[in-house]
């Protein structure tokens, strides 16, 4: 279950955070760790702080674009301070963790990380399911990156040693398939003109965060975009045929 | 409550670990950070690595030994790995941290992190009355120990929110009661001849760790005090009086 965990740092700063953080991770028995865009990768200094989790850092998914790191996942975590004004609803690392390691048994999660300076973007944080805050201290509550790493770990592997009496977690679509669906959806929306070039305003993002926190499961899914092909259906019926 | 904890780094060889332990302190609300004979400090390392949480690295107290570092404390906590030979009840991270958060509203605790290479020496570990493991990865179970250090601080503030509802710990003894103690103990057991030059054995070992374990209260060592005195009394009474 463990395995099926993608630990994912962006635009790291510090190769020796990469390195820590390959360590925190191979400490709580987890192994997948992707690295997108690091700033300064390969280095010594990741080896180095890696000790003895260098199989990891040799392992570890080196990638362009969040996306790339996140299409097979089912499940998107996104790691932030508490004050962070966006529907997902907010877990702590205690809950995230039994989520994560429910949905686990059956598909691939991912927990994003982001820079040292300044976490997560916030079109990145739109990308995820729900958002993680460790609970900190108000006067000093931003953890060193690999120590925050080191903790959510730490949870996942307490919350895999609670999970197993749950009942079968429910199939959850892949996030390239919502990423699919998000453009068939954009597609028909424009055509029936619920979207319409002069307000685009911000629908699909608002769109895009209703179904990030109700999670259609797969069957949804699949009736929602058979929904999408109905209407497309109407709009190409020459118009005499339509009633 | 949290302030009345103490983590105690004993010898220990990075400046950098210093720093991100007392990052590590300062992010989870704990501000005593003890350094018993660190190899090397100050240094630049161990400042840069503590970022915003200078303000520990200057208070942190620098001594020579452990019983320094213990002698105030009523509690004292020891980290090892798990398969450790030693009959001090051995409890994982959130288990101590409840007893150490529980002892901490009234009285000082300390918990041990021993060396990089090799932890807590065998006499560290007998000064103890628990022993703390962190559950790890059995194929790499060996944590940096600043990582270890913010996982039991986390541990400790998850703590601190759970005790409010507990009833009023007992009152124990310091450490340094504790060693005035087997002084007196280990002298009269010398001249009731229970300990005999020539068979010393390890007699004041295994009582050592027998109090650790069942932690007489203040008023309990007032009466096995007492008792001591009550046989030196008679010890000391010439040999015709004597019943």
């Amino acid at each position: 279950m463990l395995e099926n965990i993608r630990i994912v740092m962006i635009n790291t700063f510090h190769p020796g955070n990469i390195g820590a953080a390959a360590r925190a991770l191979k400490n709580m028995g987890l192994s997948q760790l992707w690295l997108v865009d690091p700033v300064e990768y390969p280095h010594d200094e990741a080896e180095s702080r890696a000790a003895g989790a260098k199989d990891l850092l040799d392992s570890a998914r080196v990638v362009s674009t969040v996306e790339e790191a996140i299409a097979d996942c089912q499940l998107v975590i996104g790691t932030s301070a508490r004050q962070r004004s966006f529907d997902q609803p907010l877990m702590d690392a205690e809950q995230a963790a039994l989520m994560v390691a429910d949905e686990a048994r059956n598909g691939q999660v991912a927990i994003l990380f982001g820079r040292e300076t300044m976490g997560l973007t916030n079109e990145e944080m739109m990308l995820c399911h729900r958002h993680l805050f460790i609970d900190a201290n108000e006067d000093y509550p931003v953890l060193n990156i690999a120590q925050a790493i080191q903790l959510v770990c730490y949870e996942l592997r307490r919350a895999s040693r609670q999970i197993d009496t749950l009942p079968e977690p429910a199939p959850y679509p892949r996030q390239q398939e919502m990423v699919l669906f998000y453009e068939h959806l954009e597609k028909v929306l424009r055509r029936t003109r619920f979207i319409i070039p002069q307000h685009e305003g911000r629908v699909m993002d608002k769109l895009r965060r209703y179904f990030n926190r109700t999670r259609p499961e797969k069957a949804e899914l699949g009736m929602l975009r058979g929904i999408l092909t109905s209407v497309e259906e109407v709009l190409d019926t020459p118009t005499t045929d339509k009633h």
